[in-house]
């Protein structure tokens, strides 16, 4: 499939316009492309610009508020519920964590679950924001339905990802961000595009029964939990999927399982909806409120230098450190540009017509 | 292998003589044994009682204080480091968890990383401290290495478990404890009895691949983490069980990775160890810290009858919620006995001869 190549700086006045022709605020259209863009960077496509135009139908079907007032509902000095007044959850998100870092800095740590907000890009994002104030950050979000608990062949959990990001002294950050899941969605969709078949553990058909066909979900089919079936440990995926989302949306009053809004704006909305929006769950760890963060620091670079080094089994060259592939993919992609795919590039030169705004090629590289 | 039974009050007697004949007070000696005897009453059987001669060597090995002194280290609101001091960490964990639960019932949250401790038993005690208090309870501990990251064949973590306590209404609580691995240690053993082969993505051969020998352990082998291999996702396992590790023992100042001391009294410690003992973490999260616990119950009873009537697979009769198989193995047991494994049984005949105990089997049932 042919790609084009787009520099960030085009990318990010493309977005930007976007979002302003929505009719957020300057702050908030800049905010939202920097998260959105952020996957991107880190070469994790499927949650970035190509997912754009999904956020402008959203918002056309009334279900995102381009003008969000947070409000906190409920707060003790390590905790908070926010309303994320169903805004971009590229809004929402980091103004969320920012709330836990500021509990995290007057009192050790801050957590803070979220309710009525829309999907937030990559947990990465949000979770990397502790790591400048030397705290662990941790990020999750529940999603719509597209997993089936083991035993089941419903439905009734997102991907569910869990990001937790941890600072080090003179080596780069930890950052594990994960999808709950054998396989991210986003996976699957590069096979489906290549019509190539996925490994076994990845999916279900509509009867449960494992399926290598990359299109199964459009019959019925659903995503594993990680570990793929009950003998390869499915329960445990399950069990972090369902903390994921329990933690997102029972503790804020969001939607939770098979009740989460979909993204794709012409699914309907689910019957008997228990709570508002989709929900996340954000916090922020200060290292010293446990140890002198110089001593952390210290060993956490020890840590990251042992598993580095470990012997390699066959022909692998190295042990990776979590956050290595993304790091490398950014390190990468700021030097030579963002590769976008033609279906990725027509969706927004449609974007850009509805607006009337100038089309993504016509911008200049202000880099 | 032939069994014999035992009664919960049995079983309790004999494991709180031989703690105090070790030297602990009368109220640790009870704790140890509640925390201990937890594990064989909810079916985890390779954590509870067949240890108990696990932890006399190692008290003999003069690596565990049967009389610890808890001490801070380093606190703020809503944290806490705490000093182990050598104890066993049946009773380290259990206080240290209180510690944590203490702080969440001032400030909304409370998080404490322990160092200097040894092997806590089951997770799910701790972490279940918490429901009591309309809490949400989490534990983790790090353990001896027997664990390679993807694309290593060298054992650089434990199975570092985690269990997440979440308080219901009308519905029992949602209990998830599980290793960060495919499988659990206790789960292999098994299989070593019965010399039965394991399934793929249980474990690695000392080169590496894929191994079905449940013995493979004893020749260089490795357990692998959740997920089994990289295109199963593995690498999320590994990340899992390396947040485990920096939370219990990098944050807290314990030894971590390859460096944590083995449980076998009779193996060498680890060379250049960078801390002290084995690293816990412990949370607790006030559920109305985010909203009232009343409306807090009231989803998460409809989030389990939700999951629990979900349409199953094939002839599965039920999705299960986890904590379910060892609530259900907690009634059984409570009301027919502990079934113990001859080899069990011999080890604590020597047990009680080394102490000049009266035998198991000599103690008066007093249920």
């Amino acid at each position: 499939m042919s790609e084009t190549i787009y520099s960030y700086e085009q990318l990010f006045q493309f977005t930007k316009a976007v979002f302003l022709a929505m009719g957020s605020g300057q702050e908030d259209a800049e905010l939202a492309t920097r998260v959105l863009l952020s996957a991107d960077i880190r070469g994790i496509d499927s949650h970035g610009i190509a997912r754009l135009s999904g956020y402008v139908r959203l918002w056309e079907a009334g279900r995102i508020n381009a003008t969000p007032q947070l409000k906190i509902l409920h707060e003790t000095p390590s905790t908070a519920t926010v309303d994320g007044d169903s805004g971009l959850g590229l809004v929402v998100a980091p103004k969320a964590m920012q709330i836990a870092i500021d509990k995290a800095k007057a009192v050790g740590t801050g957590w803070v679950s979220v309710q009525g907000s829309n999907h937030f890009g990559i947990a990465g994002y949000h979770a990397m924001m502790a790591l400048e104030e030397d705290m662990i950050g941790i990020c999750m979000t529940n999603a719509s339905p597209l997993v089936a608990p083991t035993f089941s062949v419903e439905r009734l959990l997102g991907t569910n990802p869990i990001c937790v990001a941890i600072p080090a002294g003179t080596e780069p950050p930890f950052v594990a961000d994960l999808a709950t899941t054998t396989a991210a969605n986003g996976k699957l969709e590069i096979l489906q595009r290549k019509n190539t078949e996925a490994p076994t553990g990845w999916i279900q058909d509509k009867d449960g029964f494992a399926s290598t066909n990359p299109h199964e979900l459009k019959s019925g089919g659903a995503l594993l939990p990680l570990g793929g079936d009950r003998e390869h440990g499915s329960h445990k995926g399950y069990a972090l999927g369902a903390v994921v989302d329990i933690f997102s949306a029972v503790l804020s009053g969001a939607n939770y399982g098979p009740w989460v809004p979909p993204f794709p704006a012409y699914v309907p909305m689910p019957q008997g909806m228990p709570g508002k929006g989709i929900g996340h769950f954000f916090g922020a760890l200060r290292v010293d409120a446990f140890r002198p963060a110089a001593d952390f620091k210290q060993h956490m670079d020890n840590w990251i230098q042992r598993f580095r080094s470990a012997k390699t089994a066959g022909d692998h060259e190295k042990v990776l450190i979590p956050g290595d592939p993304e790091r490398e993919m950014e390190k990468q992609r700021k030097a030579s540009g963002i590769p976008l795919l033609e279906p990725v590039v027509q969706d927004l030169a449609a974007v850009s017509q509805k607006f009337h705004l100038p089309a993504l090629a016509a911008l200049q590289d202000a880099t």
